[in-house]
């Protein structure tokens, strides 16, 4: 909510906020809103707008229900033609992934997914340097994404345990590589533009009882014959957030850290190790600047990433219709769950090679 | 105003925004801001909204003017019983930062000064550290502030020069202390609730047609005995917005860098260098928790930290009248414009020895 | 020879110091060497020196010449009884490892390999700290090795050209994972005590011509059901000399970097990131204080860790046996064979899955 | 001694180890010397030695006994024609030391003081930009040298106690300024190349009964019209030994820390931060890349800058006489005395401005 009201062009106005009806209405209450516009289910709530003129109803629907309920309660606004912000994953699986992009396009609305680590201005610059040749050829990409979080289970600590995640009713089929493993594979694929051709998985759940993955190692082949690793933890103890990059290609690498996200590593090899700062509008790309509210030295965060994500898919809320404006789209939720399928499938072969789904 | 909106508790529903009418109009229109609020000069402002009823009347004026009118202003929005939120410097010399201190509080109203520096989380748990006594007796202070945007103007950069920063009619008796050199006073004594007894100041012009300092190094004789360096500078080229404190007592020591905001830095002599992650509420002082937004990993900035003054300052709003909240306060304008006369006094004498002037 | 000599516990006084007689004779007056003991080729070494009696023949030999004579020089002077100190890879194949292995056992030599990262004294506290139960229960490895000298290649700078890294023939079934990929085989086994049980290795040349490997990315399963990743790279434009380790454990992870090799860094999931400083006895352990030569704060480098092998070698050849000193051993040389062929024989199969060869 | 035998260029033969001769003579054993050239005393050493013919002779004496008989000894040998290296501070008032550089410049010996942090790569590297005009007109130099150990001493540590530091029969008339802000001084002359001209000294003392600074804070004019600080303190809890320095130039800034010597930092203002890492024959300067043994990526540490001195120091003993050779002088001596007496009348006299004693 603040990341999408940060730039002052969206205010929540109205939502159904509980499957309980009651804490639905307090919540309401809690953000100043129209108790009019305070619904009890998401049902109600797309009979009601859909009904209004298109002067009143609500611009953009935001869903972050569990996991299970986005696909079906994406397809009624998409039909009932309300634009959508929609948390990731998009679906349970890929099927239906498949199935929800069909009827966002033929409805014609905007829509986006809340991957929000692409948000950050210097991913944006790494992503026009890849673009610009500046790295040369890439041949090797090395992604990670560490938490420790779940390693608190390990320990007994009591906050660690969240039964949702490890169950697969709830959480689909991958616990770890489902949460942040399609982080990596997004953030790898939006700084590139390469797809995964084939990998091979090795999956593990150090967590006794834990039916799902908590920790992955996966060997990767991009397209262009780019070779590399994915790895996603989430029993990395000590580790916090700690989603980065390296690339390298035949002139320079360059690394990339979320917990450091206002700074470009280049590593060139002429000798000079340069860090980019974000800010800086007379050396970084459009995108770049577009992302950046402060100059340098003012460090932005989390959520002016993910502000950028919603000014993206503000544009084709206002244009009416997807623009290919710079934000995660329904395609991006299909390519997610099609590399949860894959991951999974290679690891219940012992982790052997297979190929990327479509 | 991403700041002051961040966390959905205040609007901005009207203003006069230019010494241009018309400019004005304009401003208010591109804020989607009802046109009856948008008013030609800030007299007609305090006018209008102070014949309006309590309930319809705005809540808080923000005051982000020139430096050389913002005691006139803030003086009659406070007469006018109106809540106020000002850019800092508060006022142009030390007499009028008591005058206005002095109306404020005799009105009553919330005032609250956006020294935002010390919005930040990680600044809040050095304060409770330095309270609860983990540093030991503090001995030494060195707080730097070097910024490099003014040698742009050395090597003849069309955008650095800003000829009102230097102009003495318009940014007062400093340019460098002034501007930034009040940010490392306000944050030392932030931390350690120290004052500056005595300083000794060494100012310099580096820019040649600069009447005022580009640069300056002071040596610090803080209360308690406590020693140390304050620095700030425009000129130290390639520094970005350098804000930075180390803090040494008995028992241990301790570095905060703006730039990289979400970490405290300890110096523990048993041997172990630690770092604190903002975001860990079970080991951080409620200060530190209640200016966090996102969990450890999720990097804040500095427009999650100027909000935090903003939410102080509104629990004051909502109260109508001061509570202590924790925001940079009226009485941190005076002492900030203290803090520029005797710096000022002690270098035109020569880098002599001042005592700091209440 | 710097590394040899630095605690004056040794000389060099004479050598066969190229396979040319007249070289080897200038290289021994540069030395300022006893012209008697410069020899015209390592077999009259073996044999002169063998001549002579024991207080007068050298101490021990130094192993430098290039990897496909190692195996036959260690052998004649093992054979002689002379104590050696091997560059490594000890041989070309891992047959040719286990009988110098043999050899060197019947002969009750002292005789070390100078796989030097494992000398830095944090190398040896986080061995420590492993083996004292500080990390809890390990649960993953991951261990890199990235360069970039070869990318050089890829961009046609002529230093990069060193055919003989590249020619089977000379230096073996692998190229990069020979090179470093041992190194870092090594590193993580001198640390956890843990050895490889299987492995999928799929590396790459992407230098044109080249019959080798300049880059591999390996799952890898350690024993105690241990997983991670070991990865190395001589590709990786703008790397210098990247060694470096992560290890999770129910309790605590840590991080080592060998470019900044003074520093143990720690990551303690109660929310302390800590770092460990070289050169305080009071906390580290033994093995770290007994290599560290100064106090903390004055770094030690690459020639210190590597004077701290030879430090253990010369242990042993003072006691004329092995005693088990904390130096790489025939052992590590066998293992790090096996390990080539276990990564050559699972690339060549397509990246798949091969138990550890014994 | 591991400096100074580190190139193999040479090897102690004997001295003069004790004040009490047993315990000399024990010591020589340890190193293996011949007892003959072990002696009693230092008169003893001068006096045999001597009386030696030119081949037999030592070729250079190393001098680091207390500070307070550094004048008597060094005259001695220098008067014997004995090159020698002196361990600073050289004596103990200006006086003293502005005869021995007469006495040294009329035996035209070669003479060396053992300042070693000059000796880093990196530092060397930073000279020459400096002179190359690569930061152009210099403006501004933050210096500075924290360290914690004496720290200790208040919060009642043993290991903290040294009271011969605290003595000023023993220690000179300052303890922290003479001990390590002496370095700070000659690190920015050497790289700047520029004297101070005046400076006002704050020195404190921080421990109860030290009759001798433990911390200091100077305001400084360096030659050129260039301003700064120059701080030193051993009561800066939890730091190890911080020396480090920033030149802030019209065209770029620089920043280097001698506890990660082998890294340049250069601050561009053109928006990129540049790092220079040691061992880069292609980019760095002469100077820079003969003070290197190994290639980047393999750290170089404070061993090997003591190392660098005595190289330079070695050529001037094989010429036999002074040649300019890169190493610290009897004239770097002379200043560091009138530093330290610079600084110790500004202090006394209140820290009031006081011109550079000559």
């Amino acid at each position: 909510m603040m990341a999408a009201q940060m730039d002052n062009q969206a205010e929540f106005v109205g939502g159904a906020f509980s499957s309980d009806p009651e804490k639905s209405a307090e919540a309401g209450k809690a953000y100043y809103m129209d108790p009019k516009r305070v619904y009890k289910t998401w049902q109600e709530m797309v009979e009601k707008e859909s009904a209004l003129g298109e002067d009143e109803r609500i611009d953009f629907v935001t869903i972050v229900t569990p996991n299970s309920s986005h696909a079906e309660i994406a397809t009624a606004f998409a039909e009932a033609g309300i634009d959508i912000m929609c948390e990731k994953p998009m679906t349970m699986d890929l099927a239906s992934a498949k199935a929800l992009a069909e009827t966002v396009k033929k409805a014609e609305i905007a829509f986006a997914l809340n991957h929000n680590y692409t948000g950050y201005p210097m991913v944006k610059q790494a992503k026009h340097m890849v673009a610009s040749g500046d790295f040369g050829k890439i041949n090797k990409i090395v992604v990670e994404y560490p938490q420790g979080w779940l390693s608190g289970y390990l320990r007994g600590e009591e906050g660690a345990i969240r039964p949702w995640r490890m169950d697969p009713k709830l959480a689909g089929s991958a616990c770890c590589m489902g949460d942040i493993g399609t982080h990596a594979e997004n953030l790898a694929r939006y700084i590139t533009g390469l797809e995964i051709e084939e990998l091979c998985a090795d999956l593990s759940s150090f967590i006794p009882d834990n039916k799902l993955d908590d920790d992955g190692n996966c060997l990767v082949h991009w397209q262009d014959g780019v070779k590399g690793i994915l790895m996603a933890s989430q029993i990395s103890s000590g580790e916090e957030n700690g989603l980065n990059i390296r690339i390298y290609g035949t002139q320079m690498g360059m690394q990339w850290f979320q917990e450091d996200p206002n700074y470009l590593h280049l590593k060139d090899p002429s000798g000079f190790k340069k860090t980019l700062s974000r800010g800086n509008p007379d050396i970084l790309c459009d995108a770049a600047n577009k992302g950046s509210r402060l100059p340098f030295g003012h460090p932005d965060g989390f959520i002016e990433a993910m502000a950028n994500g919603y000014l993206a898919f503000f544009e084709e809320v206002r244009a009416g219709k997807p623009t290919g404006a710079d934000h995660p789209t329904v395609d991006d939720g299909v390519v997610g769950m099609a590399f949860i399928e894959t991951v999974v499938e290679s690891a219940k072969a012992g982790a052997t090679w297979v190929k990327m789904k479509k």
